[in-house]
């Protein structure tokens, strides 16, 4: 099942079923006029919109319409939590060679929480306060969880990823290091994060989703050329143990959204990357400086997945430019 | 003016202005049923606010009724944002010899986004995952603030200031070195906060409103006995700073909360500490080994606040008890 949500003039937006071709969609107003509501209550939710889908499918849906993802929100404009991940273990080699970081002492999942009270429009320009603080993406997966009990084991949390999704975290990256040394995680470095317009259920991944882990290419293209494609399957740790270590002393509230942190592969000098901080890093090794300059106000990001068989992924795309805040 | 949110089967509970002697109240659902809404409304909403207090203290306000803070929520019993700063340079130097960290390396404000999906009930048992976890709590003032434009600088700040607030910031001192040592800040580390009952507007706190800081003692008691009464007015950044610093890349929703991090003064040996891990640090330097323990299931942390005159501080009480999670 796919689930997007469209504009209303209200900040939560209107939740709408999206067929599997992501050509039509119908309204779910009489089971949950908003994707927050729909996880609140999701096992009486879910077969209702499961049936609007099916319906959708057969052409039988009343009040279907056209798609046009161009003008959808972010699935969820706005969530009560925001945890994000670091979960592939060579971006993390790399931001310790771009940012002179020492090895990070530990072998527990990274995570911190993010700002959560605004995911931007797949579309919409991102503001921003000054091209000198090093604007960079961050091209990742996600899930949205359901309410999840304080300690949840990684088993029980897998059957709580009630929806997978495609985010770009947008970063700062000369305010990075310096927010990271204090230990306290990042304010300023991370502003709101975008998404693609399409939520999507694991079963309707396929063999996308396996391991508790999206098996897609994340195509990353920068001003139109292609950047990054690396595979989302190299997680050291799944989504299941993310959400268990995050509902380790909390409840997790449903629309909960969990991140992979940047996607990353070993041979990141022939698949490239999903930010521009990893690149530089990779240019430091191999030229002693680092070139590739980070965005400028007007720079385009482009991100959307690719299935191992080719197809394009389910998720839409993030289709961005970087303005300078009025 | 004072403002209180009573339970009423919903997660956001309902807005009542409270009386200046807290005995009473009346609902404001004719102005907004809400706090939220309140906050997101502030130009519309005050003013009618400030008239139901006006006919509450008049005795004139209809269907006003008795104000009992043990029923109380927590004003904003949740948030889309909550930020909370350590501005209190003492409680820094202490947590360094306790976790012995190095020495922060910044002179900008520390600051990071915690849970704010949900802010415990004053009087609400406090569930926990493990006493071998370290379980400590730290008092702190807080302020909540309407929107703030992204790049608001601490001039304009301070007019976005709408409410002060008192908060337990519990935390979990076995995980928090191991969380801040990977620079991503903390999540096991800690769970959801505790608000005093009463929210206030910054006008009514008189001459305990100065330089943008709380100017009251925060009276800590540990299971009955006093603990400590650091003095809020020792912040090195005022809440000013600490919205425009939180503001820089960012807008803030209404109804974000930012705290003051852990209240303490250099004079910690003589108005004792706002958390055990304070007092251990001071046992570590006075004595070479920490002896206070941290907390058990069943203790009770008390925490209001009191005014440099000698008078009860506006907030109410925050008491608390840890209990093993069910």
């Amino acid at each position: 099942m796919k689930l997007a949500t469209l504009p209303d003039g209200t900040p939560d937006g209107r939740l709408v079923v999206v067929s599997s071709d992501l050509r039509r969609c119908v309204a779910a107003t009489t089971v949950a006029p908003r994707l927050q509501l729909a996880l609140e209550q999701w096992t009486r939710a879910e077969p209702a919109l499961r049936e609007l889908a099916a319906a959708l499918e057969r052409g039988q849906a009343a009040q279907a319409m056209p798609f046009d993802p161009a003008l959808a929100l972010a699935p969820l404009p706005r969530a009560w939590q925001w945890l994000d991940g670091s979960a592939f273990q060579s971006h993390g080699d790399l931001m310790q060679v771009v940012f002179k970081l020492d090895k990070l002492p530990t072998d527990r999942p990274l995570m911190y929480q993010g700002l959560s009270d605004r995911f931007i429009a797949p579309g919409a320009d991102v503001p921003l306060p000054s091209e000198d603080d090093d604007i960079d993406f961050e091209g990742e997966f996600g899930v949205i969880t359901d309410a999840v009990p304080m300690g949840c084991s990684a088993a029980d949390a897998a059957g709580h990823v009630r929806l997978v999704v495609l985010i770009n975290d947008w970063s700062l990256r000369r305010l990075a290091p310096v927010e990271m040394k204090t230990g306290f995680g990042w304010v300023q470095a991370k502003p709101a994060c975008a998404m693609a317009p399409i939520a999507v259920t694991p079963d309707e991944l396929g063999d996308g989703w396996r391991d508790a882990r999206v098996q897609m290419r994340l195509e990353v293209d920068l001003n139109g050329r292609r950047f990054g494609a690396a595979h989302g399957g190299a997680m050291a740790f799944g989504f299941d143990q993310l959400v268990a270590h995050a509902a380790y002393s909390r409840e997790l509230v449903p629309g909960t959204v969990i991140g992979s942190g940047t996607v990353s592969n070993e041979d990141y000098r022939r698949v490239g990357s999903s930010c521009i901080a990893e690149r530089r890093a990779i240019e430091l090794l191999d030229e002693g400086q680092a070139r590739t300059r980070y965005l400028a106000f007007g720079d385009r990001v482009r991100m959307a997945a690719r299935l191992e068989d080719g197809r394009d992924g389910p998720f839409g795309a993030i289709h961005q430019r970087v303005v300078q805040r009025g």
